[in-house]
């Protein structure tokens, strides 16, 4: 049984989905692990993963827009304004959305859908170097 | 140490909620597997996973009624309308709840608490035969 | 291979944010698993699980603040009101946000990152006693 880690960074400019699916399906092809389980892991509490359709750009533009009308920057509605208007809406997206995603991988791949993209989503308007963990467990 | 995989494919007749508990445990107690880790993940954008309550019907009645405002069918509110005007709500239906769920199995089977079940929700009016991929990582 | 499991019982007094992440690391310090996957299941529908800052105690109140706007405690929304006008409130606040996290375990420790904090999110009024089950797989 092979039990594998690795960190991946990510750099962020601005709100929006950031695809990861070719970094993490290159680290875990290097693996030879054919039967196993893949999680990815965000560290932090501003950005988030999701798993999105990565064929039509414009959904992951809608996406992002109705998270701004869902957790608007508006100071009024919250305590926590001393990091920028753009932070308290930012934890709130994160919390709708993912920290965690685990895939399972099957005859070597990641058994992703068709469509399927894997997701950094930015929360905060300013540009980050995110730090996203990939672990893998399963045997060769 | 045992590492599975299994296919499910669940026949969806528009949005809501389908329970999926009952074919989930079938195969887990086929494996033989006492303790462990249940992974169930949906390959599509456009449906999701959920837990929730499966003593009244009500609760995943007004679940799917709670999306569909908060995620109404309004064109002028996306971008992405060439899939039909229930398809980017669906897309945002997916992203606030789960593409993936883990479980541990302990004694045999799925940790589930007394209420809980684990559920294919169809953000999508048609219906539609869902893919879902369950892996299980224990010991006997 | 190690693989284990163990079940914390959490309790709360009412709908807010209940930091865990002290509990679950006492656990998986004691276990010498130093390279693994921990993974945190709450057995409820109306409490759920996030990962959020544990610096300032504002971000865990507006948070909370914003599930109640989001999912208001009005009955003429919802066909769910036999047990009380909190309870399909807290089953849409639970699918919004997580039954379940898995966290790398590396060099002995979770991967998470400095400000993120384990928490069970508590959707009911009153006080509950919550049943969270912890499992490890990895190696020492």
């Amino acid at each position: 049984m092979l039990n594998l880690s690795h960190h991946l960074h990510v750099d962020t400019r601005g709100k929006g989905l950031y695809e990861i699916t070719a970094p993490i399906s290159q680290w875990v092809n290097k693996q030879e692990v054919r039967s196993g389980l893949l999680t990815v892991f965000i560290q932090h509490t501003s950005a988030s993963l999701t798993i999105q359709e990565n064929a039509d750009p414009d959904v992951v533009h809608d996406l992002n827009q109705f998270f701004n009308r869902l957790a608007p920057e508006d100071e009024r509605l919250y305590r926590h304004t001393v990091e920028g208007p753009d932070d308290m809406p930012a934890h709130i997206r994160a919390a709708l959305t993912l920290t965690q995603l685990s895939i399972p991988v099957v005859h070597g791949r990641m058994a992703l859908g068709t469509w399927q993209g894997v997701y950094v989503f930015e929360h905060r308007s300013r540009a980050h170097r995110r730090s996203v963990v990939l672990h893998l467990i399963g045997e060769s």
